[in-house]
């Protein structure tokens, strides 16, 4: 990645400054594959320069995680080491900013028995349930970029060299976080207004739900009374801007998990613990995921729904116009991450208390009540295509166009 | 490394047979940096085959290690997160087997303060105190090994390319652990054996004590009645042989903390904290260093004889023949895994209670009793040379000649 060293440097200053918006004494914590140590260490480097106390470098490996799969019983997946959980405690209390990288490739783990995913992923959202919640509420900041691993570049780009597919991914990743512009800082600055005015623009109307239109798709999405659109950026720890994805193209609220019907077909793969689910649709009444079908990935989808209850509901709608620059690029990811911006997305799963004002101090008792799901999971798929019209209902039965075939009718 | 797939296969194998001889069952930690990657999956499939149930592999960077030496204040190196101490603890109590992979260039932290390494030093052995005690004791396996990191092998070999450095440690590395022989285990058993044999020679003589000469050196050692000398490999949880050290040469003891007196000079350099110190001389009346010089890392000899109470004093006493493979290849690693092994050394700090009978049954108090050193600090210094002559003086006053020009005297 030698090519590459300068826009690495480039990069990683817009992850600490943009994305964690990192400020003097901090702590700061990065999960990543060895696979991006080139941008770790950059990362690292410029967290330091923008006065962090500390950098604490997790790093991982997919082969190794290949074989934790294959040898290890579940009951000993299940059985995490006690100091997981202390971890997890000590980065809530000190309130540390968390940076994942994502470059490992979506089918590392796709040899594996999905009862051991589903256990590995389980084992490990509970000992994290309240550092998760304090993410969600951004009480702490936490950012998810992507780095080309050699095994994902092959998957996007099958017809390329290694090296090749690399750099190829490697260029367009940069593109999507802006960094091959002269000042990625201020586009990205000028960026978020725009979809903060797209998110004004639909929380106006209050839509009392909004109705997807598509091929194999039929779907009406209840939304909260007085509930917000957000995106385009945070605030965390108190007033401070930050990203929580990088790139992000989407506006999206948490809908009313009670007031879910009708069917809906993904669009795209879905990259699930270190496997592809593919060509699903999904049934719901009166919210809840009453019956489910997957050309690929069945066992996998069947885990993930039966994860716990909050996970058979929705928590997330999102939209992203399939003229998006990710979705011009007509690459095709297979890593949320980058798909879900390019494209209208649903999360099953635990919803942002953020887009309901109020929330964030709300017991769970309250949450549920107003219609905020629940779940230790939280997993986008994509529903966005050129075929798709979304209308927004207003609360006295108006019906106002929003998508038209996969586009902001305005 | 491609070139040298097979044999890093080979070396995970040995390691795992030899140096730790993985039972089924077991849980295994590793500790590398991620320079030796091919070498800690290589033995973490090995384990998992060996039927091990869980391997741990904990990765770090050496340029990461550097940026933190570089911007944490002490203050924040020194305050080490809750769940570290939990860790070790969940270490110890799961008597964990544990490999550490040394592949870092000595010099990593050379520009580093050494109040900083100190701090780090001192923090990181207060929180594993107990897991190292319990590893000293043998009650848990663990081993070090060597693998040529690109920094490390340049500092070996600076006329060469970083490629060719590289190839030419791995090679070396490869001999010093008998990977090039055709059955390495049975080499290694029988290697075991002849050094249980000169530890046996050693032993039957119940020396008082050792006197050793030198150029610079004019040193008594006094050795603790009825002490054994050790070598070939460990006893370990139970009656299981396992290697500490991979490769490994010496016939050593603990001796008698109180009674050793002269001076005495390194002949080769010592790697410790990431930094080098070389050409010192260090003074010892009744068992403690009362004057040190150095040429070279003066400042952090001068941490290192601070760290504790235990740390001016010797804790072990280990005899390597010149004429010892690794010696006799003429190379000088900068690392003491394997220049210990090249030469007679000693060590200041903590010694091992293995060779005084009972001793692993002794409370700390009875263990000061009988002459065994304690300290958080247990480091390694080479003094053999061609010009090195060794006698033991017999508890009659009988002078035996034990080493003459660095060699074994039968």
């Amino acid at each position: 990645m030698n090519q590459f060293k300068e826009q690495i440097n480039k990069y990683a200053e817009v992850i600490a400054k943009v994305g964690l918006n990192v400020q003097p004494g901090e702590t700061i914590v990065v999960l990543s594959d060895i696979r991006a140590i080139e941008l770790v260490r950059a990362f690292t480097t410029a967290s330091y320069e923008l006065g962090a106390k500390k950098v604490i470098v997790e790093l991982s490996d997919s082969n190794i995680q290949q074989d934790h799969m294959k040898y290890q019983n579940i009951e000993t997946i299940e059985d995490l080491p006690p100091h997981i959980k202390v971890k997890n405690d000590y980065y809530l209390k000190e309130k540390v900013s968390m940076l994942f990288i994502h470059a490992v490739s979506p089918e590392n783990l796709k040899d594996a028995d999905p009862e051991k995913i589903a256990a590995l992923t389980r084992a490990g959202r509970e000992v994290a349930k309240e550092l998760s919640d304090s993410r969600m509420r951004h009480d702490q900041p936490w950012c998810i970029v992507g780095y080309p691993g050699p095994e994902w570049a092959k998957l996007v780009f099958p017809e390329l060299s290694e090296e090749e597919a690399v750099t190829k991914l490697m260029e367009n990743i940069l593109k999507t976080v802006r960094v091959d512009q002269e000042d990625p800082v201020a586009a990205w600055d000028a960026h978020g207004k725009f979809l903060k005015s797209r998110a004004k623009w639909l929380s106006d109307f209050n839509f009392d739900r909004l109705k997807y239109t598509a091929p194999g798709t039929d779907l009406e999405i209840g939304l909260i009374d007085g509930s917000q659109f957000a995106g385009g950026g945070h605030k965390s720890r108190g007033n401070l801007e930050v990203k929580v994805n990088m790139p992000t193209e989407e506006v999206f609220t948490s809908p009313d998990y009670r007031r879910v019907n009708g069917v809906v077909s993904n669009t795209l793969p879905l990259s699930y613990g270190g496997q592809i689910i593919d060509n699903f649709k999904l049934t719901f009444k009166d919210g809840v995921v009453t019956d489910f079908e997957a050309e690929k990935g069945y066992d996998v989808l069947k885990e993930l729904l039966d994860s716990d209850e909050g996970s058979r509901r929705l928590g997330e709608a999102a939209l992203v116009p399939v003229d998006s620059p990710i979705s011009n690029s007509g690459i095709l990811y297979f890593n949320t991450l980058f798909d879900e911006n390019a494209s209208c997305h649903v999360a099953l799963g635990q919803a942002y208390p953020g887009p309901v004002p109020g929330a964030n101090e709300m017991s769970a008792e309250e949450r549920d009540a107003v219609g905020l799901n629940s779940s230790l999971t939280h997993v986008d798929f994509m529903i966005g295509s050129k075929e798709l019209d979304i209308d927004g209902i207003t609360r006295d039965g108006k019906v106002v166009p929003v998508f038209r075939q996969g586009n902001w009718v305005e």
